[in-house]
């Protein structure tokens, strides 16, 4: 169905569409590539959200040659009127020849549409192709759309021996410089980093995007169950900082707002804070990707709540000793069968640390 | 000073030379590529302790081609008479014009006399080509000629959190088909194996060589300072197994050594089994490579005493959460600074489990 060239101005389109990684939130990363006769005429990528869509880009560029072209796709182009007026429409008026898209919308109320309409107006429409690196760009935008909650991405950084810091609390950057580069850049792509009262009292930590060229910083959100969040918390100074809480203390909460925090108070039935609920009201906030950082107690509560869907592992070359802290705090296990089970994406170096990254089948 | 024609020799005679991994000890690894006029004439590998060395084999294959050719061998041919004759004198005696080696023998009383034998009978000869292979190929021999006790190479399987067993003891196979065949692979290439009585109690494993084609078992050794390995354990059915103790009691001795066992009291000034002497004693016994498959407390005691050369850890896709059994047992940390650390050599998927093979500095 797809020829080799189809396979490879897709893939270019999809390396385009990387380069919005760390800007177009909440809206996914899209890239396009318009081909006429063999030669690539016009090309682009979705930049930022309220900026032009991909295909506007590579529209511009290719002009009249745009007649008769190829447009590929990362993503089926929209059709209703959002910031920008729809991509569809564009194709349509730049009277293009033929539309391949990676993948379709993936919200369901919407998916189809826009290809529905290129067709309607004579367009050759075909979907697929390279549809899985599609979905794995957009991950936190999909999951979104199709189960109404963030992506979360779980990130820890430990000895060989899975440990994070010394039974005294004793903690510090475990991992080498290019692996913190890469967290950093993880936090880029993310919407929202969570962390827990625990890793605020002990390390606190700022939680912000540093070393990494981007002009947004995610929202910070600190699970603190009693509201015990020291108002002159380094992650409460820069930018906004969401306090989930569970219990409705008027007194702390106004004066958590004074020092310039959000505070959301969302208790589950045993008083602490209910993180199913806290997943929909991010998905509603647009946050596609949540990057959690938090300490043994924290991790292993979010595995245990089965909402863990990736697990970004770095793993530094020394070895601290089984009275060190570990990764994940979970309920004692008396037979083997009831362990959870991850599914290895890839394992890289990074640095002299090694990066794992898992998927949690929940 | 070497060709790129040289490099692939002597490549291709470490390859001859890998196959002799599971057999030659306490001989080393070596093969041989006998090149004349650009191409190969005879080639051999040391297949066996007791059967000719590799040159002899190739010197056989080439017959009169040897003569005028270039040797290449991935060790420096003896020059004594050990169990066959010296292969310096097979050499000189096939009137070959050229001996390239990737290493001298690393045994520092012999080092450079075969090659001066070679010098002296008007042979050309180059060393180092390809050097660091050669001596990773025969890092046992090497430690036991240069430092008078085997390497020493510790494995482990355990979860993605560093978790071995349950904390009720229970455990398993961890890890999937291809790294337990990769660790029959890990345990046919050792002299000996060694584990712990805790290990014999909990388990009652055979540690034997199984799904690797192999016709000889390494030693078993169970370290048991007080002889408790019941006279029925498996590890005693099949095989040779040496028990290490700390408590010279008669009765007990007796009855393990008529049980089929060779018991050795080892103890040290706390009572427990002396692993300096061990070491030493099992290089004495020409042991090249000691493989210790044993739980957390043993583990973390070798490590801790700066004995362990090299860690294969196997990891498998599952969390077992912090409850469970450690790495290893070491004294608990206060400061992050006397960390020990450890150098990743590689990282290789092995079937859905990760292996990574690290070096330990002591």
């Amino acid at each position: 169905m797809f020829s080799a060239a189809d396979y490879d101005y897709m893939a270019r389109a999809l390396r385009l569409a990387e380069k919005g990684l760390f800007g177009t939130s909440p809206n996914p990363r899209v890239g396009c590539v318009i081909v006429q006769g063999g030669n690539i005429v016009g090309e682009g990528w979705h930049e930022r959200a309220g900026t032009p869509h991909a295909e506007v880009h590579a529209l511009r560029a290719a002009g009249n040659a745009a007649e008769g072209a190829t447009a590929y796709v990362t993503l089926e182009p929209c059709s209703h009127h959002g910031r920008t007026p729809p991509c569809a429409d564009a194709l349509i008026g730049a009277k293009v020849d033929r539309v391949v898209v990676a993948m379709q919308d993936p919200n369901p109320l919407v998916a189809g549409q826009g290809l529905a309409k290129l067709q309607a107006a004579g367009i050759q429409v075909e979907s697929g192709l390279l549809e899985m690196q599609a979905q794995e760009l957009n991950i936190g935008f999909v999951s979104r759309m199709t189960r109404r909650r963030p992506w979360v991405r779980l990130k820890t950084a430990s000895s060989l021996d899975g440990k994070t810091a010394l039974n005294n609390g004793a903690s510090f950057w475990i991992t080498g410089d290019v692996a913190r580069l890469d967290v950093h850049r993880l936090r880029a792509r993310s919407c929202a980093i969570l962390t827990g009262i625990g890793t605020v009292l002990a390390d606190d930590p700022k939680m912000d995007v540093r070393d990494v060229e981007t002009f947004r910083q995610p929202l910070r959100i600190v699970l603190d169950s009693s509201l015990r969040t020291p108002l002159n918390a380094r992650i409460l100074t820069t930018g906004k900082t969401l306090i989930v809480g569970a219990i409705a203390d008027k007194e702390k909460i106004a004066r958590l707002e004074s020092a310039g925090a959000e505070v959301l108070i969302l208790p589950d039935a045993s008083g602490r804070v209910d993180f199913q609920h806290l997943l929909r009201e991010l998905a509603e906030r647009e946050v596609n990707e949540l990057m959690i950082e938090a300490g043994c107690t924290l991790n292993g509560a979010w595995l245990n709540a089965g909402l863990v869907d990736e697990w970004v592992m770095y793993t530094a070359p020394l070895l601290l000793g089984d009275k060190a802290r570990g990764l994940f705090a979970l309920p004692e296990l008396t037979e083997m069968t009831p362990r959870r089970e991850v599914t290895i994406r890839d394992v890289t170096m990074v640095g002299r640390d090694i990066r794992i990254r898992a998927l949690v089948s929940n």
